[in-house]
């Protein structure tokens, strides 16, 4: 997939706070996943969440919403 | 995914014009959620709603329709 | 999404008759959804979908088909 | 969406010639529903498909098979 | 939508190895449909796999996988 | 589909790091599948997975998630 990675963009600003502050969040997905734990990176095709346990590298396609835990 | 956001397309004026009136709405996604509350911002990539409680910053690609409360 | 607007396009034109002809149709959804209603309006990223009480802005990627009423 | 419709493509051909044909065909979506009749126009975005009681203009995308009731 | 096709991509290659070899395969679809038999042609949108009974030419957004029956 | 693959993206080098160490991977898709097994190659469009039993190549756009089970 050609994918932009324009780093002025509010929603990749977003993800770039959500990495640096290590914000909880919850990552909906179009399979009806719902994934927890921090941000760990992003890059134009993935992101990658982590929680004590596992590591989800996810892709940007099939992500629904990210949901800060706190906002 | 490679986006556009011309500023002029009635459907991106649109959302824009929620924003400006804060209009309540419902957000349908692919995934079956129905996400209410008011946008916050668009990009090319993702449009944020919030409520009272929460935040989902939700990408286009998963969006079925957005729903104004008041026409 | 990169969207290409032809309007020399059967499909752009079709849509631009039911606008037009106020044709009543129906628009189902890849969510399963049945939008009924008249086609407002149409550009590159959208279809707004309205009828007595409600009006939605579909996003073009959400559509499976477009089905006039009277055809 | 960008759309390539590349008139030597096989699966453009095909398409083609089940208009010519008016072959019966099984169109399968993405949403599981499964259109059948006769195909009467392709464009770069859309497949129209009629039988004798209605038309349906189909999305590309939403597209699953297509599949001739004569092979 | 705008397909490449370059033919030194493990990818293609793998599948003109299939329709050269005549391999029985398995086609996955994101509908949930399990296709089984030979594929006959790839083009740059579509698949087209066969059985003795019939033949379905299936767009590539809609596989999930395909797997060789003899690897 | 037009798919980029810059071979200095994190998630692209992830991929090829899971190939070179030959770790056990889950791959989650859009229908809901989960396959298990090692990651053989992948190019812009596809990622092959195979275990002692079988091989799967998976069209990138119907994947969720990949979790290597060793991080």
């Amino acid at each position: 997939m050609l994918t932009e990675f324009d780093t002025t963009l509010p929603s990749i600003i977003q993800v770039q706070n959500l990495i640096k502050q290590t914000t909880p969040v919850e990552l909906k997905l179009l399979t009806g996943d719902v994934l927890t734990g921090k941000v760990i990176w992003q890059d134009p095709q993935c992101i990658c969440i982590a929680d004590a346990n596992s590591q989800h590298t996810v892709w940007k396609q099939a992500i629904a919403y990210i949901k800060p835990k706190v906002s």
